[in-house]
């Protein structure tokens, strides 16, 4: 059967109640000359079907529309194709749903985010829930860089230093993961050189078109590949299972 | 090149500014025994696909979690899997993206919408954004069902009556469409006999058990086929491009 | 003892507490050059007085304010004299009128609706307080339209052919059921000539000043009469009072 | 021609746009055993009337659910028939009527308001919208108690004293202005003694049952008539004329 | 220990679960050539103080941006430095506050407000905690002018007519009051003659430059001394106790 | 003259509209059993005073409720004394400060933040006053620790090693700062042992007993000093000073 809920009919859905849900969440996000707008998207999608198939879980449709895009995580809202919603907008969509989930009698849920700025509202829709529902259930939150190990990141930068999370964007771990998870949307012919600039240590309101490279990208995708895409994969999946089941007793 | 925005890169977007933009709107509601969660919005991108095939158009991701169903046209919240967001959630997620499109650059938006429970709070949302941006954009809605030729109705309801388009949920014509689509995901080994009720003149809370049938079907779905789900999307898709054509002058 | 609530004392209504509440609604809207801009509020409260006589019920004051007015049912909003409240003031508005009920102790409750637009944003009221109180009460929502036996349309156009019920806006059904409510406010020598359009299958914004026509009747009036407006209640009203008796047990 | 707006074909209410528009505003709210609940909206509905016909302004459909009565100027939610709004619900339910008419072109706005706990609602609306619309329209809210000159008090309140405004809540002033506007909604019959109690100079929650006297009532109702009400009338209906030349030019 | 919450660590806090905790409100407003742009701040902070030392409470940090100034009774928003907060920004600004003392379990609290405009949605704010919570605790507001006993008015303006509290805005009793609680915060050196003018008995949009004196003064401040002040406190104080001992039992 | 606006009349704060405007933003929030409620506010406010002495900048009043602290930064909500302002509250919160001070045409302002939880809800603000007023101002959001040079980690980290920022929670760092900022509040006999467990890479709710040490210190604060308290703000204030002098061009 498959593992992703929007395949299920609602007997079968209604069958995995005591599975956990597992709903990714991503971005529409410039993503450099390279990579598509769906890469954060697809790269939550991913890990989580990855996850699902691991636990036995079952994955939600992906939320493909997420927080704004910050210049030195993401790039910003000047780029085309980066569609941003407002805070509220963002922490009302994830309550929602997590709220129907509660109502339906599933108390496991798992939120896969693979942009970097919908944390901070993604959880303050998990504690509104919480609130609402006297802890009706556990409702865990992560990424795939925060639970990854310290090593991997040698593993992945063997050539190049790495610039931190904040710049890697477009940049070799998204870059690699695309080419594991979808190579054919990756126009590899069309990746720039990046001097990683630092990241500022504030924020500045209004933006300038310099704040950001013109292509989008913040640091070097070089020597990015699909083996370390994989890599990554590898490493990450089992520090999220373990999450699972600590937090789920599953 | 892809049709859909997420395989795009920025640039490849950005490219694409004097195209018609099609947003896709479904849900994630019970569709009865035999069709899947997805239905909605599986029906809504693939109209949007078939759109934009022909009036090169660019489709953006799925907006697939919708508005409440309803139990006399979608069988209402009480089936798990039916994630229902509420009215003014939906409002500013549509208003969000509308306006990042407005501030991109885009004038010619099409909404295409397969669940009708969307449709008042999509509508307000286009109403918010022209207000607020003072018409800076042509933003048209449409489902696939009020475009459709009379003659089309009698094409498909050759062996049983219609019964109105409110008991229309998971019955001939989107198991037709479902079956044209996706036939994959379509298990016509489960289908239930069902006699038609008659949709209730008002709306009442709270809900009841036997306010719907048990299965989530309205109304049967006996003698659909992939052939008439062909019939209609021959027959819709001339009306949608002549929308197009008629209110972005293209 | 008057059926309005608001002609009561406190101890009055307090004695109707397992009596129906009907909440009329209807809007603030151009209807063409001869009929008043109350129509439909005068509509939603005289039906709502006549339902109150058949049951013993006890009618609210009217919310005259409505949703938005659409071009297509009800010319929109570029005539002066329609008042717009956005959809969220709507379904705040009538939220809070019914929390108020349920909290005073009233369990049966029915929202006569006269005004299309309004009805989205009223249902979403309902659910809301539905989910807020556990379903104290029981609250229904009809209009006038969707009850009406067939049979009436026969009789009601009988000389000129039905356009539907979205343009039967300031035509044959409203102005028969003024002309019986209040023919000191139609001006029937001011009615003019339509040609009915087809109502557009599909949302457009901005509007367009000939989205409708001059007058703001999308359809014709001719023949309407007080005694069609008699048949149009006297059809209509046991109606009401059957879904009274059936969801109220009255 | 009727000076009530909702007796008015759109055609008419546009030819009025030089004119003063009045909206008035009241409650549903007890007031006491012997008046009905619709005392502040009949209050400010004929304040507006006989304004209107001093000045040839126009009255708009009265606002008859008004925010929360409070225990010392109202007697509270306790009561049944107390139908409050919450008050961000009355802040944008007025805020949409006041938008709409500054879009439609009217620059002359009065609000006549009845419910003293209505006021800093309505006027954080008139704030909103001024802001927004950039001072497009002079928007003036007022009541029947604050320009009331200070002699008319000595001649109301002749034998018994004065409790103050916080009191006089269907009490000698509101119960006099009912004998004279609609003297058929008036139980005299059912007037209790009343020994006026202090305002308490805080407010505390919860309510407790015996914050205010079981009538009601808050202060004593003696000595009211219908003469008195002229006479609040006749003094308070040139002030607020001369409000409107001051602030409207006309 | 002192009195304030912001000095102690969070066991302390704890300790305090059943004293009354009393939360000041003042504003950021202008105060006339004179005084500072804290006045309203400091002296709710102040009666704050001075009650927690009668009754052994515990003062929360002060909340010093506050509601809308309004032109008579605060000078308005036409002057830099006064900083408004939107009416419904301020009601979840105070809803959060209470509703995280109500969680930790302090179930007496005493709001103590020194800026007018404040009241109606500070009220609000409790009103909504006290349904959300079903009246756990007992919330009472209060400020310094509405419990002051009649005779310290004539005590006060012993020289100089009272112009009423709407106009006593930097005049005798605010000068006098930030004479005792901060004299080197006064610039006694610049005040200004003021003729008080009469307070408009309505509100009007959008407000004009004349609308008030230029300094900002509404109200003369002469003879205005820090033993005045002092007798404002000493017997305004008693009544504060008096009410927290009535309301809270202690 | 006081760098503190509050102290100001609002003809001093006038003449300051070149400046640059410092808002610091804390929290109130448990800092183990050796630290006050008010230290993230008080450090903010320090900096702040620190850095207009250094720029001749003028610093508003603090905002001292801030977002939701977090067990893992912060401790989280199930210590008394937490007060977690809703994402939403102190979105609108700071929203409208930012957009009082573009109306009164300050151009230069800086947001101080000490509370790690309030970042992405005080940037959001941010953007929408920027879109609201067509980027009028520039404003700009740092803290203390972000602009660090990294040379002071290992200065002030000489005995014991760095736990990271987020584990960082009443310990060395802010022990420090409020030694040197504060030492009266300071009870540098109850501190406790900590081991500093490893931040959790992901959120879960709802939260347990256990997620954080009972004494609410999420690391050690062994070897704080007021000296190193100075060397921290000794080499964050020249980095502060920049980030100013290059965004506003003083």
């Amino acid at each position: 059967m498959s593992y992703y809920m929007h395949d299920l009919t609602w007997p079968e859905f209604n069958d995995k109640k005591d599975k956990v849900v597992i709903l990714p969440i991503g971005s529409t996000e410039q993503h450099a000359l390279h990579l598509p707008l769906c890469t954060d998207a697809k790269i939550a999608e991913q890990f989580s079907l990855h996850l699902a198939e691991k636990i036995d879980g079952v994955v939600m449709p992906t939320i493909v529309y997420g927080y704004k895009s910050k210049p030195l995580s993401g790039g910003g809202p000047l780029f085309p194709g980066t569609i941003d919603l407002n805070g509220s907008t963002l922490i009302y969509l994830v309550h929602d749903i997590l709220m129907e989930l509660v109502r339906d009698g599933f108390t496991k849920i798992f939120i896969m985010n693979a942009h970097f700025e919908n944390e901070a509202f993604v959880v303050e829709a998990m504690d509104l829930v919480n609130r609402e529902t006297n802890g009706a259930a556990t409702i865990v939150e992560s990424n795939w860089w925060d639970p990854m190990p310290e090593d991997v990141i040698d593993l992945i930068f063997d050539k190049v230093p790495f610039p931190g999370w904040a710049l890697e964007h477009a940049a070799v771990t998204e870059t690699s993961l695309m080419l594991y998870f979808a190579p054919q949307l990756c126009r590899m012919d069309r990746t720039v050189d990046v001097v990683s600039t630092n990241a500022l240590p504030y924020f500045r309101y209004p933006l300038k078109k310099d704040d950001v490279p013109e292509s989008g990208a913040l640091a070097s995708c070089a020597y990015s590949s699909a083996e370390k895409g994989k890599i990554i994969v590898d490493k990450v999946l089992p520090e999220l299972v373990n999450i699972c089941k600590k937090e789920f007793n599953i």
